[in-house]
């Protein structure tokens, strides 16, 4: 396996992109990150797109040709649609990754893209609970907030986590948020106003829970040794993995840890020779304000049971101990399901450029963490500075 | 690249799978498959499953996590879900061929699911037309067969082809499928009925259309090297391309050419070092009888112009020139659509073990072609014995 670089990235603002088709957010995606890796779209040879469900949302399916047409791919490129909850982008980002770093090609295209508002909110819940085992799990009336909201009772009840701590993740996030012109909602929000905000189902409330969005973003990978023919600042892909949790929430040994999210960080970070401690810079899977704890557990940032003392001692704010979600994560930059992995990837390579709009000051090191359905599964990326 | 081949394969019928869901034929493949490997279901270290629109027929996403689940594969296991249309067994089926082959994983499952009976007429049908661009196609009113249905219009003006040709395609292919429990439709058809059956879209009829159905199949690929510890009929992945084509109808050069399938063909055969005459045995995607015609033109089986009359001739039956759909192929078999790349592969092995219940005699070199949407994507697999 030899090394790989990111080369080139490309997003549309995830946001209600109203007049814009799924085919057109996506094009806008993959055609930026081409030109930012300053290559011919002809170079490009294989191609992997994250969507989740497009066929229930908007009736499009088959979309990774369509895509390809639209960006004017050679019709010699393998295109490939890649399906795993909001996990999508994650799974197609790090399958492109092996392609190269396998000798498959050399230059892979992967994105990930989604186009939820121009739909009901029904339509687009029903479109969610889709990602649930239908026989076993969402026959039972469970849904997302459902279950992080028995993620966030039973790790309060088992480490005296406070309702206080998950909405300080909110108030955090959109802060961060506030100047990411990425993000759906760049407003600040009160630890108060989040606390007030309409119960979803308890304890979240809906500031602790992530808006419904479109939204596309794409990156362009090559061998690491030929980077910097098209870039001043290659990103290096140092650790990848993607791993399988339970199928159900009744087979979960513990709900407070998300079992796929532990395995991936093991496996991308042995890969990577690197450990917790050494990130500098995080995007992880913030559906749900309880979620984000939950995962900066499990990738091993804070001990079980102190995620939520890390947020209320400030832990994990820019300049903190480690910056999690300084793009706004998915609680203000928004959740184009299919999209947000590859929006997570974008984020951290412009943080490891040195050019975020919410910049970790000397930020060598980031991580990428995208989780699907009730913790499925879930991708592991972790980045360096070349 | 190494040599990969296949060591184990499985399959439910291609059928109506009453009371079945879509995660228990998906299983059946899989398990059939490892067990016919002789390895255990841990030894997978990945799955890729095809799989064209659950989310709209069985209101069923992420399904890669809860067949892996169901199977009982390893938690670190990558399970990655492929969507190509009709063609995403056949994506999936290459993408495990390739991990396997870049050395990335020594033990790959491939597999492919669809679950169509459960709704109604209108709803499959629903389900089908989302693998067209809707902006471009769909809205015009264009369907399956009212494209397979201009290609035989303009196949006929062109080169003469006669509906009598197409007639007996659907005459060779029933009568194939008799002998095959694994088909849908096992009876005989004549000429007659086929000609005088109800039209669907002039000028092909009900009898020039394959049926919507459940099925699933799976395969269990390892480096060929070790594949004789496994089964002493070992089958080799000789060549292996996956090609984009146009997105909509208007913009091919020439509808009675599928453009992905001439790219697919030429990359597999050179892979192989293997020309369309050193073929023994063929699975076609034959969803109508015009594509079967079209399909061994494009394959370089026989000149543009000359597929008609050699089915005419009786060189596409088992015993002629090539063994075309000695399965039945989609049009008695069946077409459960993520699941037909892989049940072409399934009755290749069964041929090149000498297994098959229409066994081409001495076949040594067999290929599967999987065609999806318009021609917007295929993938052709040329597989030998060992």
């Amino acid at each position: 396996m030899r090394s790989v670089s990111i080369i080139g990235i490309g997003t549309t603002p995830f946001s209600v992109l109203e007049g814009k088709s799924l085919k057109e957010i996506a094009t806008m995606a993959c055609v930026e990150a081409i030109n930012d890796a300053r290559i011919a779209k002809e170079d490009i040879q294989t191609f992997y797109l994250g969507n989740y469900c497009s066929g229930i949302l908007v009736g499009q399916e088959t979309i990774a040709p369509l895509v390809a047409n639209s960006v004017g791919l050679r019709k010699e490129t393998p295109c490939t649609k890649i399906e795993g909850a909001c996990c999508s982008a994650g799974i197609a980002f790090r399958d492109a990754f092996l392609m190269v770093a396998a000798g498959v090609c050399d230059f892979a295209l992967a994105a990930g893209v989604e186009k939820m508002t121009s739909v009901s909110t029904a339509k687009a819940t029903e479109g969610l609970a889709s990602a649930m085992d239908q026989e076993y799990e969402a026959r039972t009336g469970l849904t997302f907030p459902g279950f992080f909201a028995m993620v966030a009772r039973r790790h309060m009840y088992e480490f005296g986590t406070t309702i206080e701590q998950l909405g300080m993740v909110s108030v955090k996030n959109h802060n961060n948020g506030v100047v990411n012109p990425r993000a759906r909602f760049r407003n600040k929000v009160t630890l108060d106003e989040v606390m007030n905000s309409r119960l979803i189902a308890d304890p979240l409330k809906l500031y602790d829970c992530c808006p419904i969005s479109d939204g596309a973003a794409a990156a362009v990978l090559c061998p690491t040794e030929i980077a910097r023919q098209f870039t001043d600042k290659p990103i290096e892909i140092v650790g990848s993995a993607h791993t399988l949790g339970y199928a159900t929430m009744y087979e979960m040994d513990s709900v407070t840890t998300i079992l796929p999210t532990v395995l991936a960080a093991k496996q991308a970070f042995e890969m990577a020779g690197l450990k917790p401690g050494d990130i500098d810079v995080a995007e992880l899977h913030d559906c749900f304000t309880m979620a984000e704890i939950v995962d900066s557990e499990d990738l091993g940032f804070f001990e079980k049971g102190r995620g939520g003392p890390a947020v209320e001692e400030g832990l994990t704010q820019v300049g903190g101990k480690i910056a999690i979600n300084p793009s706004g994560g998915l609680l203000s930059k928004g959740h184009p399901v299919g999209a947000t992995g590859i929006g997570q990837v974008y984020e951290i390579v412009k943080q490891l450029r040195g050019e975020h709009e919410n910049q970790v000051r000397g930020a060598e090191i980031g991580l990428a963490h995208n989780l699907g359905a009730t913790g499925q599964v879930a991708t592991v990326h972790i980045l360096r500075r070349r």
